[in-house]
């Protein structure tokens, strides 16, 4: 792009966000390219900073008269690059729509802006002894808009979903700047295909979020938690059934650690092991539920330790004890510290996952040099690899290690983290030509000049 | 259509699903047009009944060849006329597609054809232990196919979502024939578009469903279910949101009754009424929970009553008096035989549901000659009107009471039986026109010639 459209086109966004509305410069290189790019400075043309749908649809339509393309940005938290840009485009930020309106405690829902953080809306729910179920690490900065466009998951979808489920109605702008508000606080809504769908996971590709209707809950009551020990994966999911059937849909987190990872978070000095270092697969599983029932999270656990599917257990018995827990699961920084510095986020079905862990580990310990823990969200078929840092080679061989088979397995390059442009490359081994095809055709649709954050995903 | 086409497309057909796939004359005509029209014979030129996806698509793309179009039919319960046929229209029936692969019982997925009942369902998975949470009236004949395509609600929407909620994957055959296969069995799998959204609630105006991977449940351990008398519904939607906090999401059902259609009921010889007659309105509400746990439940209803939440309470003290209390709000029958023939389905935020039934049933009660009684699945916003039939005009003066409000209080026309040929004309209340354009957007892309279910929907 020459230097004189450029000129015109940032005029003309001034025009209508106001000069505090558009960012350049310094003030924009100051922040970054991406959350996995720190030292990297946004190179975009300029940061655009709409007030409300009202600005966002006519930053649009300057855009789609300019033939500029735009990057939408949230929080900047995404882990595939989604957010990247170009010197030649617009990124533009959610950051001054973040309105909350008041919850309603009969209906339950809650409106946010896109800018709105995941933590401010969890506050702004509790406040009204309500609940907002989505959480994850990154809920101070990440935001209503970047949740819905990455689908995003976290710490508690086995009990309330992803951000598909959470969200009731939604406003967004297309690329050439029609509004389309689909705000309705229903659940039930049949009139048609379902607006919402376009935008949640696509990651910007098809529109701009500025708003959303929220669904909330209520508070929990407390929690049971436990460390078990068990002799496969396989009795681990054994396990997670008999809990989901007892506590009839309470189970809120399973999370599936195997040997060499939780060896590594209880070495000397990180974690105190509440259960002995050499069971073949080991789970925190956690029930919301009153005090009064742990006692028949006990007489689960007895029985199945009388079958042999279960073969130690340690039972939290104060929050304290439960938080100790956690950080076995949460304190993932220990990995950078032992050079297990690259993350992987994939889906297995969870029948199918000894037969996925144990091979991808035969072939990953059989790279020289490599080494990899494995844990996650198993219960959401979620799976989580940390492995060593290699050559181009090397990391190739790593990525074909964890990616290839899950194709066959009918599992997922991406559970909870999305394409961007990180994960392109590795898009054919989940979703076949046609789908991918599918895909196209709709983006064509909204977006025939691809304006919308192009190159993503595909 | 001239009539040598016919016979052409009919040879071709016959030659792709053979001689007993293809119904015509006699055979065809015995089957009725929509279940809302029983005595009206199919119209269309033929029924196809391919055995399998790739002969639905060989029959896609026969038709697309010959420019007929499809009308998809599944079992035939839909109640907004959503596959009446043309006579130079084709039906695809999906009968043959009836399989039901085993249940996984670590999985908790189950793959069916779109041919199989839900009864088949829920039987193959009670066969497995496990537990298919949609159900509804039409259950014997009510197709996965034709769930998904109107995104089916039910009994239990409150608690396990609708048929959106419980749908993991699909296949789908598109205008053209292309087969788009997503039958991944994940609850994560955040890659790009989720395309059996595009299926679900479309009405087969999008591609004919041909199999799903179903998400599937544990058992329920029991029922505490209670009809309660409350001072209105904003006391009975406080009730609810209370239950709903201390058993955490086990509310399966809160149906509401107000008093006309309670005290038709409950008219001698119909059902012996638990309570009063003259409360301003009822509920029937209904907890998954273990026996022991009905204490709590009585605890909340008696706080609640003392506070005046609550007027009065009858608590089912066995599987005889909770069918009882089922029979009040399902024998709808009784409303036929008292002239209440027209039935409505619509959707209003809970917030907003006392205004909107009071002013609707004033407008109701000055059209001469109009009765009109309301009740539902308020839970899930969802309410049923059901009134008297008058003349054109006096059936236009209950629709606008109806609907009209609906707009502005951002309800839904439709709450879950979906749009079809019937309720067309009221979309726009419920959709604004840059919904509408958006819509419409898509099925251009996926149908660019109109060939599926044209005329519905839009
Ligand atoms: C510490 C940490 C923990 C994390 N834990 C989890 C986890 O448990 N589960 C999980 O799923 N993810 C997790 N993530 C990833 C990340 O937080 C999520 O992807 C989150 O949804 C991104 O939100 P954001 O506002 O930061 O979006 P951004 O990173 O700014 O953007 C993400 C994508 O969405 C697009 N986008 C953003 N806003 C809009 C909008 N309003 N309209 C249209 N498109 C938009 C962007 O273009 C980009 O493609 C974690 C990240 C970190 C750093
Ligand atoms: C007694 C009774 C009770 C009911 N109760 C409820 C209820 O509680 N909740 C509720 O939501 N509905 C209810 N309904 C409505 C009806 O049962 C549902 O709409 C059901 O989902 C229709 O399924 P079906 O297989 O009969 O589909 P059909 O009636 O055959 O078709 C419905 C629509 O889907 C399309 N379609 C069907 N199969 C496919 C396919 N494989 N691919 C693409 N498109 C397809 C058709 O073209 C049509 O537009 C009830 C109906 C009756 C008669």
């Amino acid at each position: 792009m020459s230097d004189r459209p450029s000129t015109a086109i940032l005029d003309r966004l001034s025009a209508i966000v106001g000069p505090s509305g558009l960012v350049t410069g310094e003030e924009l290189r100051s922040r970054p390219a991406a959350w996995t790019r720190p030292a990297e400075p946004c190179a975009a043309l300029a940061l655009v900073r709409p007030r409300d749908t009202e600005e966002t649809s006519r930053v649009m339509t300057a855009c789609a008269e300019a033939s500029v393309t735009i990057v939408p940005r949230g929080g900047a938290t995404g882990l595939v690059d989604g957010i990247l840009c170009a010197p030649d485009q617009i990124t533009l930020s959610t950051e001054r729509m973040t309105t909350i309106e008041p919850a309603d405690p009969l209906a339950m829902t809650m409106v946010a802006g896109s800018g709105a953080t995941i933590e401010a809306v969890q506050d702004a729910a509790r406040n009204a002894g309500l609940f907002f179920p989505l959480d994850l690490g990154a809920r101070g900065s990440a935001t209503v808009g970047g949740t819905i466009s990455t689908n995003a998951g976290g710490l508690r979808v086995l009990r309330y979903g992803m951000m598909r489920d959470i969200v009731l109605g939604l406003e967004a702008v297309l690329a050439d700047g029609t509004v389309v508000s689909s705000m309705r606080p229903l659940i039930k809504n049949n009139t048609g295909l379902d607006l919402k769908q376009l935008f949640l996971g696509t990651e910007g590709t098809l529109g701009i979020v500025t708003r959303a209707v929220l669904r909330l809950r209520p508070e929990p009551v407390g929690y049971a938690t436990a460390l078990v020990g068990c002799p496969g994966v396989d009795e681990g999911a054994r396990l997670l059934r008999a809990a989901q059937a007892a506590f009839q849909g309470r189970v809120s987190s399973f999370e599936g650690l195997w040997p060499d990872f939780y060896r590594l978070m209880t070495k000397p000095g990180r974690a105190t092991p509440p259960l002995k270092p050499d069971y073949a697969f080991y789970a925190i599983i956690e029930m919301e539920c009153l005090p009064e029932e742990t006692d028949r999270f006990v007489d689960v656990l007895d029985r199945l330790m009388g079958e042999g599917t279960v073969l130690d257990a340690a039972l939290a018995s104060s929050e304290d004890q439960r938080q100790a827990m956690w950080r076995i699961r949460d304190r993932v920084e220990n990995m950078n510290a032992d050079g297990l510095v690259r993350a992987f986020d994939v889906s297995v079905p969870l029948d199918r996952m000894d037969g996925y862990v144990r091979g991808a580990l035969a072939r990953l310990n059989a790279i020289p040099d490599c080494r990899a823990v494995v844990y996650g969200h198993i219960g959401d078929n979620n799976l989580h690899w940390n492995t060593t840092r290699l050559d181009a080679a090397g990391n190739a061989a790593i990525d074909a290690a964890i990616y290839e088979p899950l194709a066959e397995l009918k599992g997922s390059v991406s559970a909870e983290h999305g394409i961007g442009l990180e994960k392109r490359g590795k898009l054919p081994l989940s979703r076949s030509p046609a789908e991918l095809a599918t895909m196209r055709l709709v983006k064509r649709a909204l977006d025939p000049d691809n304006r919308l954050n192009p190159g993503k995903i595909f």
